[in-house]
């Protein structure tokens, strides 16, 4: 329940025991028809085999309860498939599954619901992106407040946020086509990995069955080699990193005495049967950062399910004896959590109040000491800068003890002593204090990056659209 | 799929949604009635509320849809409920929930769950150690090789080896019980912890709850205290630690090459639509040792979701945002994953086979070396221990490079040496290359430990019989 | 580096490598005493053993270079001993380690180091527990806002918040306590858990050792039983999460925007060298929250190795073959953690400023809407609580709209339509809008629970007293 | 002192704190030519500071104990910079740091730190895959049983075992190098990384101080967007999983009861100081798989360093609290891990005793149901594979029945009744029971792979060779 409610319907339905199942009915009518192309089952068998793959006709809590018994739910997924395939062709039914393992279908179901979740991902990745850099747009150059440790530090502009937490989503992006092109294979070995039913066939016929589900034809089995598979794992998981970066951020600057930005009221979802967005039952004036939350929540629970696929790795022999189970138990929970949160951020986004003026007053309250470091590199070339440090800091002492802006300590100061102040215009001063002027400087910084980075998400779309072709998201090959 | 796969019906139905969400209700109605005997709210809106506290009712997809955009599952359940409610009894429609927070509802819900998950699992806990210690009764005295390393040390004897599976397990249960006392309790602090709208009357009408739902009333809210929840957590991430190292031995030990004990064929499930247990497909001759791989599994999962709930820890003021919600999603994946290891465990133990002749052919086929420390004490008296090793030492190097028998190469050594041996008589040296002997001595050691593992065990049965009387394994208060 | 940096120069050497060898040969005098004590070694080679026991005269990197090749640290340490014990008593020498095995070695000094460790860290929890409780003392009643999800909620008291922080941390020392009794035992098993060498001496010679260096004598060895000792662990776990949960609130609190709460900038430690706590390099307003940064490293850091120490729990037969050797590695690395932690905060709240003045502006800034449940409950019992809250949150709305009082929101509508206020007297409703008297009632709430604290609080002082007795924060038994 | 028994000691010296410092000071020399070569600073200042960057002069534990109270190491370390140029050059002090910000040092002396380290893991997986090699070479077609959850399987070769193992390794070169590249990038941004000091000139400053220390010059700061540093650590736990895998099967063969392979006695290492490789105190016979065992104990621990540096990734504004510093405490240790595990493994391959007969012998135990799948295959065409494999089902259970080996049982039941061998020759059928005709099946199916990872292998050493030239194992720039 709570796991649903972290996530999206559409991730759910993508490792859900139907679709599952229907994945590793797919598996095994490639397998047949492969087969038969190559000559080693009658090409009447493996038509009744493809017609009876249809997940619909099989009863889920029978697998689940003779997998647990037989220790894998290959074997009762096979057996019934046999049943109904002697149905039509009792001769037929003699070549399901023939020269293949559990493993083969176990494995491929979940390479397939994955390709699947990566094209969910990858959607909601483009629009998060895509509504980040309108914000971009809108608000770049307004002048808000950098913090470090928590604390205010100096002033920057809104585009320069925004690209921090723009770019490592583009380079997720990025990570996750590599990582996929490597790990969405066909797995393919038989008993040991070593195809000894296919005989010399055995690359020929793996070739066949990738082709046709359109996954990439490994060079041999990856029963227990996990490292390519368990990669993938690691994108999502820096990915959710990435994204609880977004949410941590967005969650302080929401907080009612930051007030900087707010999620939206409204947006897609918003007002499903009369359900404000963000609301609370007993307070009325409450408008909780509910997608922060969610991503957030991702953020926490990621690091753990990438270190239990990690944790797997070391499988024994030719099969694992408890780690390969535990992988496939472990892996939907990553993607669910990562859509869940991509999600709930790309509809916040999309809706995002940003308060400029907010921005701009809270930079006001702090009475000018974010700007100390800009008054010592102005006074640096004339006096060293040892000693305009050392100016400074005695000056910003003297402006929080009196409640008084620096500004007018340093103006103080300099008239009392205009040495200090040789080669220092007023203009040049006043533009230190100036947070737009500060904030310009941040964003001309910008400037180039947000460019490449938006020509690098332009070439991103282009791959993914290849990508989404063969990631139909309705269930794959349901007759 | 593949997490139903490792764990059981039982524990799936009980953190499954529609018993979470009676759950809720069940917490709604002992509200609602605590209030009325408070004369806070009507009577007759208590009855109103009670009766329209049925999950059967209430639509789960919605509750999660909205759930998701209201950023908590409570906002949609009040919502239904307070429609319900309106049907019958518009006034009474007005105080449900009142006084309370998503909060309390999701806490307590989570917490009746729980103590239905603890049930299932003492009970299969009671039925492993008692099959353990079962097992002891019929093999103990028996020799076994002892391993350190993964390599032959010393003869053990059965009983040694049981015991070093089953005293973890005992006190396991001593823990989880102290742990579920602490944990099992009623969250109720309203909006932010303080009870404010339950005013003075707030511990009274907390103390109602608690005693109706046969939990603990806490002092507080723990609202973002999770320390005494997250350490029965903890408990079970041990007790999958303690599980897996007795599953990691009976995996190493039923290996073919050293074929000590092997799963049953039968058992409970085995034949379950006439699918055998750990069979193969494929091969035969399989026997595969599935209760191992599922308790393996469990061990190493259960580490991971351990961490998760430590690291919501650190929940935010007085309702955390992001935190609270992840812990609630990880929170069922342990005891779905403990049950599973437990009842696998249960039944593989219930009808283990013990083969002591192959446990005596894997001594013998060691040729005495592993009685060469044995040997070595024996002598040390008259020799000194340093050169007595030595000798051993510098023997055990001889039987090995000539593939001879330890004992042959000590005697033929004291023969040609008779002042080696003095008062070394030679039933003092068959004995100590006797593995019965050597066995006697270990299963002496175990006597005591094993009569008060048993008396223990005992103790912990009448204690849990209370507790279960508590935790009705049907779903809770369902009218 | 950047380990010690988060931790402190006590706990460093508690796990030093001197410290834990001191331990190792701790554990051999120990032994050889009790097995003269027993008539197992003469007295004299026992005198000998003892006084060669020096971690000065050892050399530290012969040992791990050795150790690395043999596998185990305790053969070289053996290697040295024995030739030290050759120098002054040949024979001697041949009864070093008698009985004995790496592991009861490298465990009991373990164990050895980490009562010294946990001794450190209950000097902390007392002195942090103790300073929160001072600062309820001094700001109790003070109001301030409740906040759930990162956003106001209500008003609750200083005294109420500071429970919270406080009570999870007198349950960690309870727990802590009761965990450490379990695991502060002696190895002692020999080869392979049977003390084999010991023979039917074996539990008198394991109760001498334990005696002597004031352990509780475990039944048998727990070589590959790791529970009771994992637990401990998990108990550190839990603590560094509840210092998290304190951290988070307190960075929180100390925002410039908040600015509630903040850090000392004297305390222990400021102006070691002429270094500023919390100081910048660059920006001299900058006060930053280290303490917390400290506490919240640590709570990030916990679960993982937690969940390390989970995971090598299936530890294979009678010595495990990784698992044992990883969990020693990952062991000092908690304490470590959670010293640093505790030492911060605890040196943070000995001198907090609490700033109840800026709380009350942060409660005045939002326009009372943090009231309007107070008021929702005035009006319930003469409207019904449906149409008060429908009334407030109506009121809510004009209030943020027009930017407006709710006080006077309400009181406006109360004039306009008297019948809504029937029952209401001016009174009631400006203490509804009084942070004050709102406080007053958190306060109230919490009285008991501190006095019942503060009771718990001097028992487990009278605990830990009796046990520092025995873990005398000095290296133990150096000659 | 356990950590550094797991790793190795030139890993240990990469990350100690007189290397650490002294890739701190590298930066700030680097920092101050850049500056002094764009006219920002007096190129006096730039040679003064460069000739005070020493390490040696500076003192480790004030610096630590200053950082724990300021906060960050870098101001102590810039205090005393500062301090010992002022000794030469007092102008040039003021100079010092100029620009930049505590985690601009911090980072890029890590990022140097693990260039050194990722030099020395290459050299390690070098050593090993040629090992691995070179064992394929000697005893590639050898046959051996393959195992599936930890049972006998099918016969496979040893060339297809070591496949299996070696695959991963070279993924995890080719995955390294793509994930270093983009990690190992200069981080210089200023208090909030807008490089604002140093205005217009910061991307040419920041190009000239990156080239100086060859390395990437990132786009801007990443001082909170860590996901190409986190990705590099991912890669080493992923190497960590493969590497268990491998120590995993080795520890297993190296079961006295299994007896294929072992480890050396000798190897680099033994004999270190006398101290035998694997050997036991107590236990003459012993030859313990300590190869096995360092790199089984990393592949317990990297998941959990992997999660702890994935936690710390929601890293707050523009620095974060806590986060940053944890994982810099974590980072290390992920490398002490694997530079252990593959120097114990590398040694151990190069001298790895790989016993043939064994193998055979242990496959004839089995009495030939290991080939039951080859039998059914060879009977499939004719007789259709349901009643093959029905056939062969019931014929293995007789030959486990009877103990007679499953060729004779077959050759009985075909010369029985003569119609269910048709077609089948005396040869075919005896080629089926022969480990030999086996082992060259599936050694034929690993001919290309390895010709293909050889290949790679050659490639990637190109590769490295330029890359170990800018990271030379000696640290440093050290004047």
């Amino acid at each position: 329940l709570f796991d649903r409610f972290l996530s999206t319907p559409e991730m759910v339905e993508v490792f859900s025991a139907p679709a599952l199942v229907q994945g590793m009915l797919d598996f095994e009518s490639a397998l047949a028809r492969a087969q038969a192309s190559s000559g080693l089952i009658p090409a009447s068998a493996a038509r009744a085999i493809a017609q009876a793959c249809d997940a619909r006709f099989f009863d889920l809590d029978v697998l689940v309860a003779q997998g647990s018994v037989a220790g894998t739910l290959a074997i009762p997924l096979v057996r019934q498939l046999t049943a109904r395939v002697a149905l039509t062709d009792p001769a037929a039914a003699g070549w399901v599954h023939w020269g293949s393992t559990s493993q083969d279908v176990l494995d491929t179901a979940m390479v397939l619901a994955t390709r699947r979740a990566l094209a969910l991902i990858d959607d909601r990745l483009v629009a998060l992106t895509k509504a980040l850099s309108d914000l971009e747009h809108q608000h770049g150059p307004a002048p808000m407040l950098g913090r470090t440790l928590l604390q205010p530090a100096l002033v920057i502009s809104v585009g320069f946020k925004l690209l921090s937490w723009t770019a490592p989503l583009v380079r997720a992006r990025q990570r996750l086509q590599a990582a996929a092109e490597a790990a969405l294979q066909l797995q393919l070995g038989g008993a040991v990995g070593t195809r000894s039913v296919l005989g010399e066939q055995g690359a020929a016929v793996a070739k066949l069955v990738a082709d046709d589900l359109d996954l990439a034809a490994a060079e041999g089995a990856w029963h227990t080699q996990r490292d390519s598979w368990v990669a993938l794992g690691c994108e999502i998981g820096l990915l959710c990193g990435s994204l609880g970066k977004i949410a941590t951020d967005l969650a302080l600057l929401a907080q009612a005495e930051v007030g900087e930005m707010a999620e939206p009221e409204g947006g897609a979802g918003a007002g499903v049967g009369g359900v404000k967005r963000g609301g609370s039952s007993a307070m009325p004036h409450k408008r909780n950062p509910v997608a922060a939350m969610i991503a957030r929540a991702a953020a926490q629970r990621a690091p753990q399910h990438v270190a239990a696929l990690l944790a797997t790795m070391p499988q024994e022999h030719e099969r694992g004896l408890g780690g390969w189970q535990a992988e496939l138990a472990e892996w939907p929970g990553l993607f669910l959590s990562a859509h869940g949160a991509l999600t709930a951020l790309a509809d916040a986004m999309a809706g995002l109040s940003v308060d400029t003026q907010r921005m701009r007053r809270n930079i006001d309250a702090l009475d000018g000491l974010v700007f100390a470091e800009g008054v010592a590199v102005l006074m640096a070339p004339p006096l060293g800068k040892a000693r305009a440090h050392a100016l400074l800091e005695d000056w910003s002492r003297q402006a929080l003890a009196q409640r008084r802006p620096l500004q007018s300590v340093v103006e103080a100061a300099l008239a009392a002593n205009p040495s200090l102040g040789t080669g220092i215009t007023p203009e040049a001063l006043r533009a230190v204090f100036d947070p737009v002027v500060v904030a310009q400087a941040a964003q001309a910084g910008v400037a180039q990056p947000w460019a490449r980075l938006r020509s690098r998400m332009a070439e991103l779309d282009a791959i993914a659209d290849a990508f989404d072709a063969l990631s139909n998201p309705s269930p794959p090959h349901l007759p």
